[in-house]
């Protein structure tokens, strides 16, 4: 049994407690937030204990490691905080919105040699992971073309886009992770375009709602990506790789596989998923798989610390583009 | 190019007059119907004249082939008289509703060794026929069962139920001449249950309008019928045909390839389409072809006469078995 | 926390160990099986104790409810037995293959007035239900026809046929179940025929492995259950209602929402799950969920014991009737 | 009786040829091309005559309209001829590869007040023409993204690649087109990258044969393109609407209905339509019937001249983008 903390008792925290809670190889050995009311209803639902000081944690010697699911800004101190402690780290994407700030956290990391993944869940969907198996059983030879298609079903409060670090930062980073993840290679050049269409509060704060960007790949292969804040429909999350040798798509799953044909609306799959919460359920399960087998086999993790760095660097051109209107350079 | 005339100016003639007229090899010949206004209108949108009597069509040595697309009762007198005077003749199923009737006309079509082809326009449909080859090709085995579904948008006036021999002669002798043609074996035996669910004047009348059937074919495979006379979704016709290596299934063509998603309902396609007419357009065009390609190469057309007649004794079967509760063997 | 015993280690039984350790509201109290080394495996892997002998689990009065997964022929003295020793029983099903032996076991357990639920599981599939709640809700109005399809990948062993009861009694019981479900009333009459089409080995024990059924209801309704042994590219499950306001298809899920277009195949979903394990995984979890809710809350449990042996009166009439080439009404 | 003359026998002047001739209210009065022997035979195809000069068409006064569909280079001296000769046109895309020929062009089509329509043929294909409707029907609101994907199944001869213009002016003008019928208003700036993929000799003549493009319209709404010239399932051509009430997309037809469900391959469609001529057949129809419509209302032909212009002025910024590493605003 890996005796894993958790840092963070929010949203998703809430929902990391019940994956650790249920996992047949973790134990959860306790969870802290700076919201101890929140801390202890989270603990309660999973039955653990809420711990009072992130010290208190880090200082357990039976504590093997860390899920940090906390705010953006806290990751990299926490990360430093945790590995200097002996603890394996999984923490939630993004590393930090500041590249020099995961530059210093990096080299934190690489010298406690002490095994880091960053939560780049979609990696783990059951489809999307296929996509990737797919690709490299060559079934559609090499790759030309991606399409990756990433819209929420609702803006986020206002309040927490000012400290999101933009929509590149903050929402396509799980796509840039993605092209990397699925080309197999790195992105060397982005040019990405802004908008506002879904609401002009997110504009006045200097954000885009909706947003387009094309990566050009080491290879040479394009990779298209789109992205809005809203989406009618549910929360719409494809891939599309084009291949020379055909396609592949992962779709959006519905929530049940009922069909309905009627005057109005003929052969209508079900509803999308709501939101990532629903959409990803697997995909945090078997994340956790993932750090668990990493942690007890002592190899690396992947998705790894660098991982997520180049993902934020590619989030960065994309930002520079958009504002410039030039394509630009992925720093390495 | 064959010079054909048409009988029968109402809804089914007037699609064949334009597409005889439309056809590159056929000139289309005369027109004849009993109410002479009808006929006058079609032959004036086809760009041929009406002709006052039967006789005078058949007389007219420059004329080919006859297509029968008059009412049931008159499809055995009019296909005697036209083999007689030498035509090739196209007629529209079922060919009479009296097994009895059916046999004699047999015996004067035989005798006269002129080609005839009964109207089973559904064999021609792209997506079955390419079924049929799929299972000549061997795509997916032996077969060992099929589904077959036909549903009409809406029954049709009383008036005509009352004429038109009963579901099972009328509308399912099209399902059963499909089951014959798709297995390429005869049916020995059906089961068949028939219900009163959309209209009860339909029960009234001593008709069904909601039926199944099963039939057990010589190889041993089994067949499942289901009609209705009423699909709020529009017209559906569906078959699924089962072997040991897979499953083939010529599912509903949508108006058009649009496909919307909406909070209502998620990858909706377009309707589909209303009825025969619309469904089934190419299907009877390419009736025709095979018709002309028969008449030209003097090789005897399909489906036949016999086909046409064989199709019948499966429906008989099926009346006496939804009347009686029992299995009844198909007569030879 | 409900103290749950299981009877049975066999492969069903094996999944019930699973689903009943990870239950939260669930505590595994022991698992007996006559193979003791079967047992203590799944007792194992489960983290519970296997048991020596049925008496010891019944006489524990810590015991609240039993699950009984055992072989058929065990079903009904095991499930006397619980009562009697005041356990709530959720037992597999068919409840027995004699109607005699179950109307005398339905008599203890009447007596008992303990909660007893019949493992009908796929109406706790989240597609197979949603269905019964769009009926229920009127979406497609007034139900008039149903198709049901039940194909599994490949026979059982001979020697389980053998002792199988046919396989209308003892997989189409599940599609008659279904039948009862979605109309929410009872078939009356039943026409059945049944073939050997997969093994012929099959046909000598005197058994069906190629079946289709058509059922009367209540309201007049038709429902159509067809069934194979084998199914070459999965285990094939689904359910179509035809009503006057339109239809609702329960489609097979796919392993994975991956598709795949390439020269030789466009827009080809990812294979369909191999059989009722995984196919049916979370049904079987929601229907230990709501065994317990029943329990808990003192309310009958669905489906209930009544269910399962009308679901064998039905089962019971296909038999006939294949037998007979009749239709056949069902007991009441 | 619209008589109209056709200028080009190649590929799809032979297509035009044969929709002239079966068009209702169409006459086809001669055919010209350069190559007198594919002129003869094309002509005999469809029933008229060859015509031994350009002169002799124009000069005929019972003529009342031309189709242009000879090689790209010829269209605008042909265009001019046509107006002066007052015959209404019906010109291939695209108008010309050079812009300042175009406005000349456009000069003396404006002062002859002659209707002329450019093939963009695709506006008339029924799925797209339905997204259209739709989108004016208001059915997913304001339209915020679009994604248009256009992969061709093979690359043409390099021959006729070295005169094209490059992918952009030649193939995604298409899309271009496109995106400006959907969306209802300009592109006001595009950026566009460029790779080769499939064959480097593509590379070798300046060309590209991958590419991707995003475009900023006047609302802000963003729209990607994606091209590619070789794809291994067929001519890939959908459309992706996105709008703040929904998503609509026209899918790719397949040549049948027919779906294979085996081992390999679960609920495969069939393939799609090899290229053009076959995916846009009834589009190629719809065209000739909107111009001869426009042509007998006397009013102005949709796609306009203008509209020609106008998409090889978005094409022009993409090759510009994909030069510079810049978006570049669209020439207004």
């Amino acid at each position: 049994m890996l005796r894993i903390a958790l840092f963070g008792a929010g949203r998703i925290g809430r929902m990391h407690a019940r994956n650790l809670a249920a996992h047949p190889r973790v134990e959860l050995a306790g969870i802290y937030d700076v919201n101890s009311a929140a801390s202890a209803e989270v603990a309660r639902e999973a039955g653990t204990q809420p711990s009072r000081s992130i010290g208190a944690l880090l200082g357990d010697r039976s504590i093997d490691a860390v899920l940090i699911a906390s705010s953006t800004d806290t990751h990299c101190t926490l990360m430093e905080h945790a590995v200097r402690a002996r603890k394996a780290v999984l923490c939630e994407k993004p590393i930090h919105l500041d590249i020099n700030r995961v530059d210093a956290c990096g080299k934190v990391v690489e010298a406690s040699r002490m095994p880091v993944q960053i939560g780049f869940n979609r990696r783990f969907d059951p489809s999307h992971s296929a996509l990737r198996d797919a690709v490299i059983e060559g079934e559609i030879g090499r790759i030309e073309q991606a399409v990756i298609t990433s819209r929420d079903p609702a803006p986020p409060a206002l309040d927490y886009l000012r400290v999101s670090g933009g929509i590149f930062r903050d929402m396509a980073i799980h796509d840039f992770d993605m092209a990397r993840f699925l080309f197999g290679e790195e992105p060397v050049e982005v040019s990405a375009m802004g908008g506002v269409m879904v609401d002009q509060r997110i504009g006045g704060i200097g954000d885009f709602d909706t947003v387009m960007a094309v990566l050009r790949m080491e290879s040479g292969a394009l990779c298209h990506i789109n992205g809005s804040r809203r989406c009618a429909y549910g929360y719409d999350q494809r891939i599309e790789l084009f291949g020379d040798g055909g396609m592949l798509v992962s779709e959006n799953p519905a929530a049940t596989h009922l069909v309905r044909h009627t005057a109005r609306a003929t052969s209508a799959r079900d509803r999308l998923h709501h939101f990532f919460i629903e959409r990803y359920a697997e995909s945090y399960v078997r994340e956790i798989d993932a750090f668990v087998d990493a942690v007890e086999a002592g190899v690396v993790p992947s998705p790894s610390f660098e991982d997520g760095r180049r993902a934020l660097l590619a989030a960065n051109a994309a930002v520079e583009s958009a504002a410039s209107g030039r394509t630009v350079r992925v720093a390495p």
